[in-house]
């Protein structure tokens, strides 16, 4: 879920991502982004390290912003809800401005094993620093990983949600109700 | 956690895991393992496809297993209770006599960020399967991915307490345990 981001390379990144779109992330080089937009194959590398930073820059930024966010959290009533209140504070990450972004970006991901899985580790790196988190808050384990593991798994959810068509709940409110519903499937075990 | 196996590739596999405790698994040949007990590099690449499979081989095969145990447990109270039973079927796989060669295995792991990422993604494939098996079990979604996941978290946190030096409880034991812990912490958010 990299950064949606106004100005400066934009018109670069909309363009790598039509491209990805069109014919895969694989078979697309910096070179005929840059050509897209009449720029140079060197101003691209400017704006970005590789192609893949079109998909993922910004992601250390979004990592550190969630695991401040559960830190700076008010002491809540457990340690999911230090954990929810944190996510909740993390979605202005997600404006509604940033979902047609985050849908194209979601489709080329879907199309790339490779780029699904780094996806993937970015969550669980997300996960395991929630976890230091709530440790350094005084919450013993097993419960801070539960907590953490728990909170990512309702976050990837809520924001897989809110990429879907037909959907226009703003992310904080998705992730209340999904909160709900984890509550119910545990509840019903 | 790749399988603890008997017999045939043994001698070999115990040869690797003293290299990769004593020097690191980068730093570990093939040729070397083999040396250590008088075999050829030759013989060795026809027990493994290569070293990674000496700590990654068996893993589709558990990887089936968990999943089937999940598709096959009898119709439960909730979708969670369906995992947490499939769980408890699967855990066989990890009898007593494997302990000391999971904590070998995993103390290579810990030192060796590829291969943890390896692990990360083999347990998001297996909850990604579970998933899909609870969907065909009839339970919708978002509830057949949040007792995926949730159970997932469990099974790593309990193989994990499994694995430490003063533990001693069968697996399925510790799950159990495990799963009250789940309970309470997303009853108190």
């Amino acid at each position: 879920m990299g950064r949606w981001e106004p100005g400066g390379s934009s018109r670069l990144r909309e363009a790598a991502l039509e491209l990805f779109l069109e014919q895969g992330f694989d078979e697309t080089t910096a070179g005929e982004i840059a050509q897209r937009v009449g720029l140079s194959e060197r101003t691209f590398f400017r704006h970005f390290g590789d192609k893949k930073e079109v998909l993922f820059g910004g992601s250390e930024e979004f990592q550190r912003e969630m695991i401040a966010a559960v830190a700076d959290a008010p002491v809540g009533p457990s340690p999911l809800g230090v954990v929810a209140s944190g996510l909740a504070k993390a979605a202005r990450f997600f404006p509604d401005e940033a979902r047609d972004y985050s849908r194209k970006r979601w489709r080329i991901l879907g199309e790339n094993p490779a780029l699904q899985e780094r996806e993937l580790l970015k969550m669980a790196a997300i996960a395991s620093g929630i976890g230091a988190v709530l440790r350094d808050r005084g919450v013993p384990e097993p419960a801070a990983t539960l907590a953490a593991e728990s909170g990512i798994t309702v976050f990837r959810l809520a924001f897989e949600r809110w990429l879907a068509p037909d959907e226009h709940r703003p992310l904080a409110e998705i992730e209340r109700a999904m909160f709900v519903e984890l509550g119910a499937v545990v509840a019903g075990s």
